[in-house]
C-alpha cells in the first residue's frame, strides 16, 4: 500500500496552482515516516513520564517524533512557525498569528501508545492567516492516512470521506474522550454529560483514547458526533480541515464558532446533531492553549 | 495474508491427537468466510431492528451470518449442540450441557456495524463437558484472527498472545462496555463504576463497542482489565479461552469463578487487577442467559 500515492488531489493541486501543495506533500511523507517509528516503538519497552497530571503521559517517542517532524519542516520552510505538543509542554508559547504555522501532535493517544493499545496517530495541521489550510492524520498501526485540503475534499487512503447525515440523537453513535483532569468535580461533569446523551437514547458512546482518530471516524461517517473538553489545538487542527472537507461541522461547545485555542470542541455530521450536543452538555473548564 | 495458515498450533494438534482439532479448523474457516460477508455488508445500506431495548440492534447480516455458520456446522457435526445469539433472541433455550456445544456470536458489535464503525467481530466458542475447549474471534475489518486452544496457547495471526502483568490500578488501562439496559438506575451504576476506577487513577477507560474485541485487546496485553454487566455467553465463550491461554484471569464480578451464563465478567492480566476491580465495582443486575 502507498497511502500517499492514493491521496485524492483536487483540481488546484493537479493544475499546480496550489501554493501549499508542497507543504502538504512534505507533511504526508513526514507523517508516514513518523508512523514507522511509532509502530516500531510500540513493541518496545518505554520510559514514561507525566505532565499536567498523573494520567497525562509522555514518552521518549513523543519527543523523538516531534523533533524529527519539526526539524525537517524548519529546514525546508525556515520562515514558518510551529506549535507542537511537547515544545508547548516545555514552555514554548502557543500563539497562532498570520504566519504559515504548523500545528503538530507527534503521538496522539500517548496513553494508548504506552499500553500498546493499537489506536495511535500522528497529526499535522497547517494554517495561514489563521485559517486552516490542510490536515494530515496517520493511523500508525492500521496504516490509514487521512488528508484534508481546504476546498478540495478529504480522503482516507485515496477514498473520499463523507460525514453521516444523521440529525436524530436516537439514531446516533457518539464519540468522546475523558481528558487529563480527573478531580472529582471534573469527573462528575464528564460522566453526567455521558449520562445525558445515553438518556437521550444515543445508540452508544465510544471512548477510543485518541481524539484525532475519533475525529477521523466522524469524518468517515462511522460516528455522528464528537465532543470533548480538555483537548488541544494540535488535536484539532488537522482533524478540523478533514471533517469540514467531508461535509461536517466543527464548532465550540457553546454552539458558537470554533476557537482552536479554547480546548473544547463539538464536531458532527450535521448542524442539528452539533446543536443538540451543545444544548445537552455542561462545560468543563480547562485553560486556553494561548494562555500558557 | 492467510491468518488461518499462521495460527500457532500446539504439540497435540501437530501430532494429530487433538480430538477437536478438526472442529477448530472448521471454526477458523467459517469465521474467515463470515468476516468476508460482514466486511462487504458494512458498506451497504442496512435494515435495522431492535431486540430487548431501543439500543439493542439487529440486522439481516446478524441472521445471515449466524445461519451460514450454524448450518455449515450442523451438516459437518450433526450430533453437536448450538447456542447462538439470534436463535436465542428468537426463543431457543440457552443451556450448556455436557454435549459438544458451539457458542456463537455472528456479529459482535452490531451497533458499530450499523454505524460502519470499524470494530466488528465474529466469535465462535466450543465447549465439551461444560469446559471451554477453544475460541475463534475474527476482527472482520482489520483481518485479525484470534484463536485459543485449551492447553496450547492463544494467537493473533500466528503471533503468540501474552496478557499484561500490571497489578497496580494507577498503571492500568481498563476496558468496559455500556450494556443494553439504559434505565436511569442502570446508567447510574454504570457511570459510578467508571468514576470509581478513574478516581483510583486508572490511566484511562476505553469503550470500543465490541466485548469480544475488547477481550482480545486484553489477551494481547494492550489493556489490563475488562469488566462488564449485560454481556452474554456468546460474547464470553471464545474470548475466555483466548485470555486464559494468554495467561489471563476470567472471573465473576463477585470475585468468584466465572459463570458463563451469568451475564457478567471481569477479565484481567493478573489476579490482583481482577480482584481490585471486583472490590471496586457495584453490580448491575441482568437476568441469566439460561433463564430464558
Amino acid at each position: 500500500m502507498n497511502p500517499s500515492g492514493q491521496r485524492g488531489l483536487g483540481k488546484a493541486a493537479v493544475d499546480g496552482d496550489d501554493p501549499w501543495e508542497e507543504c502538504l506533500e512534505v507533511a504526508v511523507q513526514l507523517a508516514l515516516q513518523a508512523g514507522q517509528i511509532i509502530r516500531k516503538a510500540l513493541t518496545e519497552e518505554k520510559q514514561v513520564s507525566t505532565k499536567t497530571s498523573a494520567v497525562d503521559l509522555v514518552t521518549e517517542t513523543d519527543h523523538l517524533v516531534e523533533n524529527l517532524i519539526v526539524s525537517a519542516l524548519k529546514e525546508k520552510f525556515p520562515s514558518h512557525r510551529f506549535i507542537a505538543e511537547e515544545a508547548t509542554a516545555a514552555g514554548s508559547k502557543c500563539i497562532l498569528n498570520d504566519s504559515p504555522t504548523w500545528i503538530i501532535d507527534p503521538v496522539d493517544g500517548t496513553c494508548n501508545f504506552v499500553h500498546r493499545f493499537p489506536t495511535v496517530a500522528v497529526s499535522i495541521g497547517f494554517a495561514v492567516n489563521q485559517e486552516l489550510e490542510f490536515g494530515v492524520i496517520y493511523h500508525c498501526i492500521e496504516e490509514r492516512l487521512y488528508t484534508g485540503r481546504r476546498g478540495q475534499g478529504s480522503y482516507c487512503n485515496g477514498k473520499r470521506l463523507q460525514v453521516s447525515k444523521v440529525t436524530d440523537i436516537t439514531k446516533s453513535l457518539i464519540l468522546t474522550e475523558i481528558g487529563p483532569k480527573r478531580d472529582p468535580d471534573t469527573l462528575k461533569v464528564f460522566l453526567s454529560n455521558m449520562e445525558r446523551l445515553l438518556k437521550a437514547q444515543a445508540h452508544g458512546v465510544r471512548v477510543i483514547g485518541s481524539a484525532t482518530l475519533a475525529l477521523c471516524h466522524l469524518a468517515s461517517g462511522a460516528a455522528d458526533a464528537y465532543y470533548q473538553f480538555g483537548l488541544h489545538c494540535w488535536d484539532l487542527a488537522a482533524a478540523t480541515v478533514i471533517i469540514r472537507e467531508a461535509g461536517g461541522v466543527v464548532i465550540d461547545t457553546s454552539g458558537g464558532p470554533l476557537d482552536l485555542m479554547s480546548c473544547r470542541v463539538i464536531a458532527a455530521g450535521t448542524q442539528e446533531m452539533a446543536s443538540f450536543i451543545a444544548q445537552e452538555i455542561q462545560t468543563i473548564h480547562y485553560g486556553r492553549d494561548d494562555d500558557n
